[in-house]
């Protein structure tokens, strides 16, 4: 059996919000253009963000701090029938990391502002990276069980189903 | 002066790959179309995959094991210049958390063998999320430094100036 150790991250900002709770969050950015929202990177790191307001999209990497359970099959909040947790984007996976790509509006000083938010007010943030559409787009119609599930997603919000 | 509790990550599986070390690593999986490999997911997390094989493409969050310096500022492979780390994808940067968009071939068990691979042997893998066009996808050209640098991304490989 493969023995891996525990990685252990520090959170370089948190984000703030006007969701303050797990339900009635957008479920994902794509779903949410017109939420803004504000990350608050610590200062110890404001030297990573050199040359960032080039970029028009951002990949924030999050730790969903408010999901308590960790569960392997979960039903999706654009399905009624489960599924693994990892073909799904439901918080309550192992690790809790989120995946938002936000669009970048502007840097004052370590205060980014940016609209599609789908964080909830105290997120903290473990990594930000340029999105970059030679790297980060793939075409494809082969995507599982959201195929006929795309028209919910515009307006789409969390409920009660993940603790 | 904001605190932030660290955060504990287990793997929940490792990669398999031809590369062994830091060096002569594809840049980004988009440069790597054609190196196949595999990721081994721990026995613990088999129930998690159920469904995985209806999507082409996966996003693997991982932990850069090799990575040894954390930098604020880097000199990107595709660049000759320093930008701050959070404008880059190079590896060195605040918790080491890698992003590759992979292929999925198939599944057998707890192996997935895909391609498209710029992960070196060993890497523990944090987390898998099935890729979705219309979560994923933006079309922009504001992409910062990396502007008149993308003819340099097929067959790109590391070199020794990430530690």
């Amino acid at each position: 059996m493969t023995i891996l150790a525990n990685v252990l991250s520090t959170p370089i900002g948190i984000v703030r919000s006007e969701f303050k709770s797990k339900v009635g969050v957008p479920i994902q950015t794509a779903g949410a253009p017109r939420f803004g929202a504000e990350l608050e990177v610590l200062p110890a790191y404001a030297a990573g963000l050199r040359d960032l307001e080039g970029f028009e999209y951002l990949i924030f990497l999050t730790h969903m701090h408010l999901v308590s359970e960790e569960r392997l099959q979960v039903v999706p909040f654009l399905d009624t029938v489960s599924h693994g947790v990892f073909a799904t984007r439901a918080p309550n996976r192992p690790n809790r990391i989120g995946l938002s790509i936000v669009r970048l509006l502007s840097i004052d000083g370590t205060t980014l502002r940016f609209e599609g938010n789908d964080m909830i007010d105290g997120t903290p943030v473990l990594d930000i990276k340029p999105y970059v559409p030679a790297f980060d787009i793939r075409q494809t119609e082969r995507i599982g069980w959201f195929a006929g599930k795309r028209a919910k997603l515009p307006g789409a919000r969390s409920d009660d189903r993940m603790r």
